[in-house]
């Protein structure tokens, strides 16, 4: 089979969404209109919330879709006919996307994004929105895991080479910006994103003027802001020694910014490298630790009193080593009838977790006006409007008796237009805005929610009427299920 | 800071190794020749072998490396100077590079690529190098553990969704299918590689027309082959029946081809449904299953007697779920000197297994002529030759006195031509091409070094000549160090 150029991205997508939409429109019902959602069943890394992130490479994957002429051609050549090949070079989105806004928190079940369009079309994007948001998502939500434990240090993102393949290097250190990194190493994603970007020298630059003096030397002849990597031969012996000598000869003329330690026992290592530099009056370089660190790596090393004041991550973050996948999935909640009417949809499992919540929904963050925290995130349908209640029963969706009465709340809706009718309607802000975003969002929510360790479980709640919209329609399915075995029988 | 747009991918690439090219360029030293080799110190997953990919992504960047008018105009935005951005306008890898081919079998410290050329191009490329390689060889060796799992049966792979980005789920799915898959879900890698792409319909399908026996027949109505995803309601009481039913009614309008399982007791759904398939006649309809599967479920299903002839595999595969990155590094061997002679270069670490061995190198499999066996992997300097030898004393480089005398071998060079002195010489072979070198290679080894739990250390010796170069080399860098500290007290 000819193999085609790379010139279009529609057809990043499972075969399966393919010849959904040739079913469909053999039928004539590939322009009923669905409703999907997108949201994960289990948070990350026993973290207590995950920040949402995506959007942006979302939007650019909806504008642009549409299939080029190769695609078009690859598809005859597997043997779909001209007529529903015609149907599919004029398709454009038409559809309405309402998401969370990049930087929101997000918790189990609730949705992320909502897609309301032609059913053909809300499948064929299914399978690209997912990639990237699970994943931007995941990483977003690593970032912050980490930043909570670094707290006010600086910390870089330095994982491209570990990163899986190229995309996840520029759209991972992205998304660990949004989530509280300060710099990225990668110069790509600093020219594309406006990002700061970070990096001296390697060991190589030693191995190559064979000592880390010259080296140190040379490299302070062609940079005013210097960070030496001290590890290349042995630390305390030869590497600081000599980035304590290189700075003291060349005194104003350069910046003796810091001394990298990327190898051997971090804590001793940076408490002698400490002491080695405030003697020799180097009190305000900095120390900068990277070496396969991570959340637990960093928290042990503050708990041994290491002089750390920068943290370089790479692996552990770029990779989300402990937990290299998100779940999220992307459900049929509502579907037009052959009346017109939208009839809400369910997906039903063995599995109490598995089951997805019907109808077009809305999602509301209850914001407690005396504390300024949160009460939880309050899932109805549609048409309902908290806004406008006095006071609002929130009740666990499985722990029923689990409830409380809230009053006095601002109801904040999380989601925002994205597209409507085809048109984009959004404005992405600036990634600076999203970061802000996050820790505005982190205001909001208790300590007991944001530790890393076995947090307390935010409540996400359903509405009375959404709840019970869900728990009529799996009754309404096992009843036709059963008929049908019976029937059958 | 101004944003640019992404026309180009040279600046994939660590800040730090421009801030080195700077420092060389600053010195005149950038043209100096060097050696970098990329290796890894661990093989994944515990198993025995790794099986190398990537070799076409990283000649697609070396073949298009150059910065573009937007890379020059950010470098400059972060204050680059202009004489030296005409060094990098101008820029054009003109060095050496050889390579195992994609398909070859990799193991711990033998050299997967040498690079030669000047210094300053040969950093420049090795954060991208790193990123490609490291990840899809860890894919292409998962894939391959997966595949000797599952013999002779087909397996297919479904992971975009929970890819790493985009280009994971292409780059990822191709090199699954070096390591053996036989088909992926994703179209736009059936595209651009020209490989098998596999899927019928989800579960929205079900939900879409309400009950799985009008999915199912609207299906067939608009696909000669079908596979019916059965679990979306119950598999045994709704799924399995009414796709017997369909395929009764259809006879041979259609091929029932299979049903899938995509969640529940896989082990026992699975005997159920083939007895079901089995009683309606329908003996030849594959059972397919797909539920977060990897090598260690499926081998578990296999004993607990499952009925399944096809394994569809999604996140942990293309996440490399266990162990989702290699450490692959790229260190210099040699550099060459004022006098322009090559002088072979270490890293020395207190971490034993972090010191490098030094000089131009290359990579032997020592085929056993009687037994057609391997022996093991031979690594020399550049100037031996094994080929001619007649007997080859091979010994574990840290164990010393495991050794033994190797006759009538045949030395067969790992490394190829890729690019020579600038120029593309090498010729990307068929992924098909690659598949069967895999398994060629794997004929090759014993059983011992293929088991997936706990296989046998596979020898990567080094002559003796490389060897006693390397511990010189430590004793002369070692003694070096010394001198300099006295000196420096």
């Amino acid at each position: 089979m000819t193999h085609f150029t790379d010139d279009s991205i529609a057809l990043h997508t499972d075969l399966y969404q393919i010849n959904m939409t040739k079913a469909y429109w053999d039928d004539d019902f590939h322009n009923r209109k669905a409703v999907f959602e997108v949201f994960f069943r289990k948070l990350p890394f026993g973290n207590g919330y995950a920040v949402f992130a995506g959007l942006e490479r979302v939007i650019e994957f909806v504008k642009n879709f549409h299939f080029s002429k190769s695609d078009i051609e690859y598809l005859s050549e597997l043997g779909y006919e001209e007529e529903f090949l015609n149907y599919l070079r004029d398709l454009r989105f038409t559809g309405t996307i309402r998401s969370m806004q990049e930087g929101e928190l997000a918790f189990a079940n609730e949705p992320l994004l909502r897609i309301e369009a032609p059913l053909a079309q809300a499948q064929l994007l299914e399978t690209a929105i997912l990639n990237i948001v699970n994943y931007q998502t995941l990483i977003a939500t690593k970032a912050n895991r980490i930043k909570q434990v670094v707290h006010d240090e600086v910390v870089m993102e330095f994982g491209t080479r570990r990163a899986h393949e190229l995309d996840a290097a520029i759209w991972g250190t992205r998304a660990a910006f949004i989530g509280g990194f300060d710099a990225t190493s990668n110069v790509r994603a600093g020219k594309i994103f406006g990002m700061p970007v970070s990096g001296t020298h390697a060991h190589s630059l030693v191995q190559a003027y064979q000592d880390d003096y010259t080296a140190f030397h040379k490299y302070a002849e062609s940079h005013t802001d210097c960070v030496f990597l001290v590890d290349t031969y042995d630390t305390l012996k030869s590497g600081v020694p000599a980035a304590i000598k290189v700075a003291k000869e060349l005194g104003d003329k350069i910046n003796f910014k810091g001394i990298r330690l990327d190898s051997g026992d971090m804590a001793y290592l940076s408490k002698k490298a400490r002491k080695m530099l405030d003697e020799a009056g180097f009190t305000e370089t900095k120390i900068i630790a990277s070496n396969d660190l991570d959340e637990y790596t960093i928290l042990n090393l503050k708990a041994q009193g290491a002089q750390i004041d920068v943290w370089g991550v790479g692996t552990k973050l770029i990779t989300a080593y402990d937990q290299p996948a998100l779940g999220a999935v992307y459900k049929l909640a509502s579907i037009e009838n052959e009346k017109g009417e939208m009839e809400d949809s369910i997906k039903i499992s063995s599995n109490a977790e598995k089951v997805s919540t019907p109808g077009l929904k809305k999602v509301y963050r209850i914001i407690n006006k005396v504390n300024h925290k949160s009460e939880g995130d309050y899932i109805t349908l549609e048409h309902e409007d908290p806004q406008h209640e006095d006071r609002l029963k929130m009740f666990h969706p499985v722990h029923t008796y689990i409830s409380k009465f809230v009053t006095n709340f601002e109801a904040r809706e999380l989601h925002v237009d994205v597209f409507k009718n085809g048109e984009l309607v959004y404005e992405t802000p600036s990634l600076q805005v999203m970061r802000e975003f996050v820790n505005e969002n982190l205001e909001l929510l208790w300590d007991e929610y944001k530790r890393s360790m076995n947090p307390e479980e935010y409540p996400v709640d359903l509405s009375d009427e959404c709840w019970t919209n869900k728990m009529s329609l799996i009754q309404k399915v096992k009843a036709e299920v059963k008929e049908r075995f019976h029937s059958a029988r």
